[in-house]
Order: structure tokens, then C-alpha cells, then sequence
């Protein structure tokens, strides 16, 4: 069963074909049993199906055709406001309005995410993350009606694929991989060497006029402006759904 | 295979059985493959197999017996040295010290995380999460020798299972999953009621002399004293591994 996950690849092309609630439960139940802190499970999933909530989230994305071309889309965010809601209905006083609590409920957010993601390619369906979730997050929480302490951290189309895309490239594993201590006399570019030696990484150089692969993610794809920015926007957006810091 | 997913528990207790570097290797590699952010791959993993680095990470995980039970302790890192060092090595000017790097690299370590989690579960490992490694992050860049834009975003302990506990209890699935949008209407008590209901929950609040099972939370596992003071220590310990805002 381990060459679900050897084998896997990300799908932005679905069949036009339902993924069912009662799969997808099945599917979010089994997920849900992920690790979380203290068994709080400060994470929720709105789950978007609707044409319009696809419109509406679309242009938050950036117009990636996943958005409205998959069946279901999943936004998993961090939670403390059920938590919060049930501590005030219990007779005892929430602290989870800071950044500790935010980021906690980040990461079980994530568990949650990816164990969901595995769950759904070894039941034969499609997944694309979209990291643009930490972009727009401020226009997603307008779009979902996400209350106080809710914060979208990662979102998930879903559907059955309807490509086989090559995988794509990683890193040798002792580049990732350190013993004991963080490894810091790495030679980092003979560990890159194959990444750069790849003709659609050449391709992509070449393509976009530069010298070297580094420079199409500094200059064009992760650009320190466009960090700088959606940084301050993030930020932002976290504040002002209620974590002080 | 579901099953994996559906039976699994978190382990505490592991046998006096080594796992071997190559079982090790072979399960990050394939863990590697989960999806992240632009193919960046902004995380690293650090390996703890020795006494003497158990015996110092064990105060940072507040003693915690599976950090010295554990034949093999993972320290998941969101990283961005490795990658802006590629591209000064590519001239290339990487603007990754920010909040948004710091976040997307940390959402890229998490999915690797969980990925490795169910992978190593399937191979009839025992895991467990240990949350403590946000409260205590500064001890463990130093013990580990993080360098810059290096942060430690979870760790897992990992060994042969010597137990098989309890499931833990989960809220009913209504309680997580949202259609369309964030429902604000939630009768928040009846989805506790399951969970205020268990006997060892119910033990909890009398063995702490409390009158609900929301104040054990909120009076004593994660009081809003202790959430404050760690916000404010890894706050301090992100910004000083160089990521500014």
C-alpha cells in the first residue's frame, strides 16, 4: 500500500464526475483521527460545492482553473472558536486569542489536511493543495463567513483525475535529512545539481530570459516584493480575526 | 488499507528495538513526496538517535518520557536557509525572511510530518506528535543547531509499539465539517455532550476538582497565563531565526 504515497502526484484536472457527501465524510471521519494538541481539535473544513462560492473564491486563487473545474473544493482552517464557544458555555474563561493558540491550531489544521489528502488518493480521488489560501486569506474569510479565531491555512480540490501528470523532481535526501545537529557544511549546489540539469527546469530559465533556476522563483514566481506584501496581508488578517500579537 | 488510518493511536510506549536508518531513510523519501509549496521543498528533517542529544531535548519537551523511550526522535523544521543559499550560490536574490515564508515554510514541514506519520504507521511503526516543541522552540534551535530561517515546527517520536491504548474520543463529524459556508448556529453543547459524557473525561474534572471539563482545559492543560508566555517565547525565538515582522 506504500506506492499510494511513492507514487503520487498532484491533479488540477478532474472527471466530470460527483465526489458524494457520503464518501466524503467517510473520508474527513477517517482523517479527523489524525493527532492533534490535547485532543482539542481546534481545526474545521468548510466544504464548497456551490457554483457561486466557486466564483467567489476563484479570483482569491488567482483564477486557477481548479477552483471551479473540481467537484468539491476544501478549505481547512484553524479553529478555536467552537473551542472558545464551548469553554464560555462551560463555565470557564478561553485564552486562545494569541499566537501560540493560532499557530497550534495551524498545525493541527495541516495534520488534518494532509492525513485527508493521503485518505483520498488511496480511495483513487485527486488532490491539489493551494498555498494561495495565505495570499487571500482575508477575501476567503469574507467569502466562508469565518467567525472570530477561524482562519483558513491550506485548501484542497478534490475530484477523480482526469490526468497522469509526471511527477515532479525532489531533492536528493541527505539535503533534507541531517543527523543529530542541522548539517550547515552542506554543498548546496551539487545537491541542487540534478534539480537545475532537468530540461523543464531548463526550459523554465530559458523561458523567462534568466540565468540560472534560482532566479525564475526569486524574480518571478516568489518574489521578496510580492513575500513583503501577502506577508503584511497575512498578518493582517490574522489580527483581525481576534489572535493578539 | 483504510484501516491504518481508521485504527490508528498515538504511541507512548516503544519496544527496546531499533529502527533501522534504512527503514528510517526509505519512509522520509517517500514522505518527501507530499505535495508543498512551488516544489521549494522549504523543510528539513533533523534525526535524534543519540543519548546525549535525547537527555538535552528532554527539558524542552518537558520530560516527556518518549523523547529518551524513543529509539528515533524527528524534529520537523520549516527552512528556508537551505533554499535562499541556493540562490545566492545562483545569483539570485532569495526574499524569504518574512512572515509568509516563515508560515509557508511551516505548512510545507507540517504536511511532510503527517505524511511520514501515516507512512511509518503503515509500516507498523508506533508515532507520537509532540506539541511541546512550539512552547520550548529557542532550547531546541540550539540543541539541534538551527541555523537562520531554520524553525522547529513539530517533532515525532517513533519507535516499535509496546501498547495499545484507548482510541481517543472525536467530536461528531457536524461539529468540524461546514457546507458552503462557517455555520455560526452550531448548538455547540449537544456536540460536546458525547465528550463531557465519557467516563475518563468525567474522571478528569473530579480528579482536578473542577466543575466542567472545558475548565481542566482552560484552568489547567492550557491556561491563558501559560498560552501568553509561549506566544511571547516563540514569537522571540521565529524573529530571531531571522524571519522579520
Amino acid at each position: 500500500m506504500a506506492d499510494f504515497f511513492e507514487s503520487r502526484r498532484s491533479i488540477r484536472r478532474y472527471e466530470n464526475r460527483d465526489v458524494s457527501e457520503q464518501l466524503l465524510n467517510h473520508l474527513l471521519g477517517k482523517a479527523f483521527r489524525a493527532s492533534n494538541t490535547g485532543n482539542m481539535q481546534v481545526y474545521s473544513v468548510v466544504v464548497t460545492r456551490s457554483a457561486e462560492k466557486k466564483e467567489a473564491l476563484s479570483p482569491l486563487h488567482f483564477n486557477q482553473p481548479m477552483i471551479k473545474q473540481a467537484p468539491v473544493v476544501l478549505t481547512f482552517c484553524a479553529d478555536f472558536h467552537r473551542f472558545s464557544q464551548w469553554c464560555e458555555l462551560s463555565d470557564a474563561n478561553p485564552g486562545y486569542d494569541n499566537f501560540l493558540s493560532f499557530y497550534t491550531a495551524s498545525v493541527d489544521a495541516m495534520l488534518v489536511a494532509q492525513n485527508f489528502a493521503a485518505l483520498a488518493e488511496q480511495a483513487g480521488l485527486g488532490i491539489y493543495f493551494l498555498g494561495t489560501t495565505n495570499y487571500n486569506a482575508q477575501g476567503i474569510i469574507d467569502v466562508l463567513g469565518l467567525p472570530e479565531l477561524v482562519f483558513p491555512v491550506t485548501t484542497i480540490t478534490l475530484g477523480y483525475p482526469a490526468e497522469t501528470p509526471d511527477q515532479t523532481d525532489r531533492l536528493p535526501l541527505e539535503a533534507v535529512v541531517h543527523n543529530e545537529v542541522y548539517n550547515r557544511g552542506q554543498d548546496v549546489k551539487r545537491l541542487y545539481a540534478e534539480k537545475e540539469s532537468l530540461s523543464e527546469n531548463q526550459a523554465f530559465v530559458r523561458d523567462n530570459n534568466k540565468t540560472s533556476l534560482a532566479q525564475v522563483f526569486t524574480d518571478i514566481r516568489y518574489t521578496k516584493e510580492n513575500n513583503e506584501l501577502f506577508s503584511k496581508s497575512l498578518l493582517e488578517a490574522i489580527r483581525k480575526q481576534g489572535y493578539k500579537f
